[in-house]
């Protein structure tokens, strides 16, 4: 593929933050022998390139319920050299909606010739491996996981590294075009390339977000992105001295990370989840607290955004009410966050009461950390794992 | 891609008529060193392979006034390795969309290191050249060539032939996924890769085209396309004495051929072009009739029908009116084809009767029809072509 090179690189202690690049051309065909001459502002990533760190990644699937027929384009546009990871928390009463899941998974692996893993949030051996390495923050009081999208992803977090992945990304169920699919798997894998450094993450920009009503009308951006973007932005300007607009991301669902970077950050539970991770980075690794982790603070951290040729369609789940869920949490985690000064917190609440999501006087909540997984003991939790990999496994499952 | 074997083959004189494959997998990943061994059901397509038909096929871009972004989106699916020649009958008066078009082109061919051909249809010297070989049945009374989409393809196809390609694909320039249209590509050199036949020809399947309205749903096939099969499946049926359902892409925009295929068929005006393409196929081939070229029935004609992985999602335009507009001239191929049979004309008035598309004791009108480009003296045309190959070119476009 072909994208535009990074022209721009925000630069916050030892964080390094690309503004956004476009995908020009999905498919940019063979290597040459003799390559041509590129553009001085435009990257050609060739097939082999994409391919190798596409063998290297995990790409985890979070659903809950989710139309079966969206499941089956989404898992069908993933490319075949990334092991594909779904954690589900549908429902298993009534209508055993995992069970149907795991099935579609299963035809479709045994048609693909490749493998999957897919795992139940709530499933018990994974909670007693998390509780006996003393990872308990993602578990509740019944000695389950949690319920929640952060929750289900951590898990599937360490699962990728049982699996021995270098990179994991993120891919929503709901999507409508298997084809988008597909390219942000190659975005993920097109920033892996280009990245100097071993911690790495990659958030993807949706080229118009398409909003479905009487007519069709493609809207830029979602109104909650907007203002997280706003008020993360408002942050690091009030830190470095210097207006920036460089985040265009801190909402994003579908982003990946090296594991290396992944498993030294704090998450959040619930929709906070996807700002957190930049949070966390910066609060990490942003010079201003202590550097959290020495490794990666030398090698810095980079974050690609990447702006999508396919537009993002997707279920649309509820209006105003969705929109005060998701901010609520957004901003709570940069409100709440140490790195948080008086001018950013002000805007916050401003935001906040323009939206009606807050009462005068409130503040937003406090998010719900989780701790890094390097926490984790691998070893132990890989022992125990290990010998119900199989039961995990999409060929595997029983008829 | 993987992609299901073909798994019915209706034959119909020297016709083979495929029956829907389905595409499993959008990207397969590498070629193995030792293949895996495939499902009987399945077919994967190596990417080599593909790209080496994308290599030799012109992606023929059809265009008229279209919104400029989704032109834009359109080109920047289109896999690398394919020639694109986009044909325009877009207004240059008032305001010059022609020359948007031309300088959006050069400029995604700059920044991507491609080449591509762009015409407009009322090109004079290309209706000099055509009108030098006597090829008159595309030119208007004005000595420019008629408007409408399928002069505009066929001119395309007979600059493809300058250009020295083997496969021609046609791909609508108001689709908003540029995903889709990566796709449709990749389904017309899968389709040619199977190909036994050197006269072959893919018709793309919308696995669902959106139906956008209040809220939004996938209708799974457009009634234009339902009532044009049903009345071609009711004139194979008659003919070959077997009740069949095989025809499901009677009306499919998105399509390729190779251009041996191509060269040797008569084409027809406006929304005719699509079956007609097909009823061409029948009367020449389907031994009813005496064989249109004894090479072409030596080798027999091979269609194949794909149905993608994208939902197809293009500017919507018209309803009931659109649908008469399409409809009229598409059932008027069959009716007035000299295979048709008595219960066909009656199922075909019964159709355009209930859907008010004509008054009792009407008649749909006859297809204005386009002699095969065979007719045309490709030397001379080429000599003529060839001086000024160089003012089509998207990137030698004045600045």
């Amino acid at each position: 593929m072909r994208i535009e090179s990074p022209r721009y690189t925000e630069r916050f202690g030892s964080v390094r933050i690309n503004d956004v690049q476009q995908v020009l051309e999905l498919d940019s065909g063979k290597a040459r022998e003799l390559p041509l001459q590129e553009n001085i502002a435009v990257q050609k990533v060739e097939e082999d390139v994409i391919k190798d760190f596409e063998e290297k990644m995990a790409i985890i699937i979070p659903t809950k319920d989710e139309k079966l027929k969206l499941f089956e384009g989404v898992i069908s546009g993933v490319p075949h050299e990334c092991m594909i990871i779904v954690v589900s928390n549908s429902q298993r009463r009534r209508v055993d909606r995992f069970r149907m899941e795991k099935d579609t998974l299963k035809q479709f692996c045994h048609f693909t010739r490749r493998e999957a893993l897919v795992i139940h949030q709530k499933d018990p051996i994974l909670a007693q491996a998390l509780s006996d390495t003393g990872y308990t923050s993602i578990l509740a009081e019944d000695g389950l996981l949690r319920d929640g999208k952060a929750e289900g992803m951590v898990a599937a977090m360490l699962i990728a590294m049982v699996a021995k992945k270098d990179f994991i990304g993120f891919i929503d169920a709901d999507n409508y075009f298997p084809g988008a699919v597909w390219e942000y798997a190659r975005c993920y894998a097109a920033g892996f390339s280009m990245a100097k450094s071993p911690y790495a993450m990659v958030r993807i920009l949706w080229r118009y977000k398409p909003k479905v009503s009487a007519g069709m009308f493609f809207k830029r951006w979602g109104r909650v992105s907007e203002i997280t973007n706003r008020c993360m932005n408002s942050l690091i300007s009030n830190k470095t001295g210097f207006e920036t607009e460089v985040i265009k991301t801190g909402n994003a669902g579908e982003h990946a990370m090296s594991l290396r970077l992944a498993e030294i950050l704090t998450y959040a539970s619930g929709y906070a989840v996807e700002p957190q991770e930049l949070m966390s980075i910066f609060e990490g690794f942003g010079g201003i607290l202590p550097m959290a982790h020495p490794t990666a603070a030398k090698h810095g951290v980079e974050i690609f955004q990447t702006e999508t040729r396919n537009p993002h369609l997707h279920e649309e789940k509820g209006g105003q009410h969705l929109l005060v869920e998701m901010l609520l949490p957004s901003l709570g985690v940069i409100y709440h966050s140490p790195l948080c000064e008086e001018e950013t917190k002000q805007l916050i609440i401003h935001e906040l009461l323009q939206q009606q999501a807050i009462q005068t006087n409130e503040e937003p909540p406090k998010p719900h950390l989780i701790t890094p997984p390097k926490a984790v003991d691998l070893k132990k939790f890989t022992e125990v794992m290990a010998q119900h990999m199989k039961s995990y496994s999409a060929l595997e499952a029983e008829e």
